[in-house]
């Protein structure tokens, strides 16, 4: 947060897109040329979000020698606005004497953001340089898991004793050393466990010989630190929370989570959730390294690989019937693809019910027989279509009466699967979002096949 | 926000699931023996969000009864945390006169959205029986689009002249007209336009002399009312923001957006794209009706009916192929799978780095050159896998090379389709998270089957 006027900037308007191919030019050339004072008129005037941004769109090389040109002259908040790849790529380029210096001006938690990736024998060549009560903090925080409370968790906060009043209180939050950034007072006892918070607002409001505890609320959801980032941004989004105290062990207060903090984490979230459902690595982004990219995706493309031929067999057992009626080859991909668009349909559903805990135990079967409704209804919808779409093509009414039956069976299926394969993988602890859409187009594609070919050759081909 | 302890609620502890099936199971018992006694004992201690939980999870009947019996004893909030199909639907079982009861406690854009989807008729109904000053706002609310700033910003906030010293502002906030819950006062000039604003810590910090505008930041980012919420969350994602001022078409300052806010916005909008990439309209939730649904996704499905009709007919062309070599039948759906995989991996990524912003015109070349190249390098890796398993299951050296030709060309074409797809949609104004999918699966399959079938008939039958 910056402080008063002397440190305003001037910010771009909300909605101009400040990383125009222009402007990127400009910076890379002024790099390439070594110009360092065009180079800071250029980034200076940007927030340090864009300046992430801008170092994202960067070519590599470009973006490292900009950094290492910068050097001390790089403001700190950028790498904590860095993703993943590029944050270790470019906290690397900057050196760790200038890393040491970021880590000393950042939040403890943004500082443990830059530096979590590093190798251990890096980051203690940082840590050495920083100075102890900083280099305490920080490692404080590297000691909880990635995405848990205690790693994120803002680490300065005011907190009193209920018995304080609004007068004392005043007093003590005029005096230079209190954080400056904060929105509420929490009250904690003797043991420093959270009874409650007053929020500045209804502290000004509230006269000035009243306790704390008496005008506090307790209404307010108290996350360990060591719990997962899952947990606390649901608790967050479904109670509306502005923040959260966070405590250790002993249920002391050690830190806050604010809404702001729970936006980024959000995004992070989505993101992961998104790239699963599509097949990706969470950890791919645009600025990973290709070879890196080209082999997460071999190794989600090989599973598929894998299934794919295993419905490739069940089509080969009914060789000498797709020899006989040519017509089956033509029409077996329509049941096959049907079958996984509707299962994709379900699981999509039931992934966000599940993260959301719309759907619990409470409604577990009510929500098993609508979808097994739904794709016996649509089902018989395309059952319908499919069988006239083969009458007209083929002129044969038994085909036309095998692609119907074997439409319904898929569609009933890809429902079942869609919704017990996200529940069973979410009870055995395996994110559904992951692991969901292999094992289900898996299974629509062998009901599909085996269910068209082989009711064909049942009643067809005897 | 609850007011003082008089309004401490007991709150379940964080991780409790508060919705057991035996908890939902007395609820409706309590309903169905109309007992209002029980069923407030039951709900009072939960959370509104709770409550809405539990409305979503209980049957419909249940719901509706539970709702009509408790009337006026029906806490407005509640209603404010229903999903679209549920708040309609419970809306017009509470009655008018209880809604009107709850748009009159409830902030103006809760209000709003409680009654943004009734018919015009049973708004004016509603509105008719709200107080003229309460009515005006909501009324002003509801003529902000849906999803806009102007329809989502709260109303009630502080703002002040620069001129103002911190005492005064202090005599200011102590009056009990002051709005309830506010983190920061703005300052605006004699034309109401927003100027910076002042944080409550910063102020409770600063000197009582000093005036407000010496201790202000303008680092703000400023909203126009008409903004659309996937413009405004992305500034709060992006710079990190903890409000926003609104400000209508003359620049004055009209309302304000928070991070809390914004925090329940982007679950939205995250549900609706993780829908949109799954096949599934975005405004399908548990709760709404099974017909309405089935409809939904049968529109869907009619799509991708129509282009499995599409790939069949590709098939068919190759149909004295098929009759020749019963191999191809059963390969083929190998390369189409891959090619609709791979499509899928690259559209996924696309889809999210637009909506980041990730990508854009600085970078496009050089991402469209990143996919051309991994889709090549695992065109090639899967090419010569599948040529192996082709060769060993069939033994012939032609048919391998026929497939791993194939391979390569739909692993590159899917990953051009899954590329410019989502970009040109995105040129157009349409929601490539909606779109991409479906036209990308189509290229594959078409582009799989022609690639193979052809090089088969060409290579192999001449």
């Amino acid at each position: 947060m910056s402080e008063a006027t002397s440190d305003v900037r001037t910010i771009a308007p909300a909605d101009a897109d400040v990383l125009t191919p222009e402007f990127v030019r400009a910076v890379v050339e002024a790099t390439a040329a070594s110009n360092v004072a065009e180079i800071k008129r250029l980034i200076w005037p940007l927030h340090p979000a864009d300046v992430a941004s801008l170092l994202n769109v960067m070519p590599a090389a470009a973006r490292r020698s900009m950094v290492t040109q910068l050097g001390s002259d790089f403001d700190p908040e950028i790498l904590s606005e860095l993703d993943e790849d590029l944050r270790t790529e470019l906290v690397r380029a900057l050196g760790t004497k200038n890393v040491a210096e970021a880590v000393k001006e950042l939040d403890v938690e943004d500082a443990a953001y830059v530096i979590e990736d590093l190798e251990d024998a890096e980051k203690r060549e940082v840590l050495a340089q920083v100075p102890i009560e900083d280099r305490a903090e920080v490692v404080d925080a590297l000691l909880f898991e990635e995405g848990s409370a205690g790693r994120l968790m803002h680490r300065e906060f005011v907190a009193f004793s209920p018995l304080l009043t609004v007068a004392e209180t005043l007093t003590r939050l005029a005096a230079p050393e209190t954080p400056e950034d904060y929105q509420e007072i929490y009250l904690v006892d003797a043991d420093r466990k959270p009874l409650g918070f007053v929020p500045l607002s209804r502290l000004l409001r509230s006269p000035r010989s009243a306790r704390l505890a008496d005008i506090a609320t307790d209404d307010m959801k108290i996350i360990p630190a060591t719990t997962d980032q899952t947990s606390f941004a649901y608790l967050f989004e479904h109670y509306h929370l502005t923040s959260a105290p966070v405590t250790d062990d002993a249920g002391r207060l050690v830190g806050l989570l604010s809404a702001g903090s729970v936006v980024e984490i959000l995004k992070e979230m989505h993101q992961s959730e998104v790239l699963a459902l599509g097949g990706v690595q969470e950890d791919e982004s645009l600025s990973a390294p290709i070879r890196k990219i080209t082999w997460l995706r071999f190794s989600w493309l090989f599973v598929n690989l894998m299934t794919a031929i295993m419905a490739s067999i069940v089509i080969g057992f009914f060789e000498a019937s797709l020899e006989k009626v040519v017509a089956l080859a033509i029409l077996m991909p329509i049941v096959a693809s049907m079958g996984g668009n509707a299962g994709t349909q379900t699981l999509t559903i039931v992934v966000r019910a599940l993260a959301t805990k719309e759907l619990n135990q409470a409604n577990m079967w009510r929500v098993i027989n609508r979808e097994m409704l739904i794709g016996g209804m649509n089902g018989v919808a395309f059952a319908a279509l499919a069988a006239g779409i083969t009458w007209i093509w083929f002129g044969d009414l038994a085909l036309a009466g095998v692609i119907a039956a074997a439409m319904t069976i898929n569609l009933v299926a890809a429902a079942a699967a869609g919704i017990l394969v996200p529940v069973a993988l979410k009870r055995w602890d395996i994110d559904p979002a992951v692991s969901s859409p292999v094992f289900v187009t898996t299974v629509t594609d062998v009901v599909g096949f085996v269910s068209f070919l082989g009711l064909a050759t049942w009643l067809l081909l005897r």
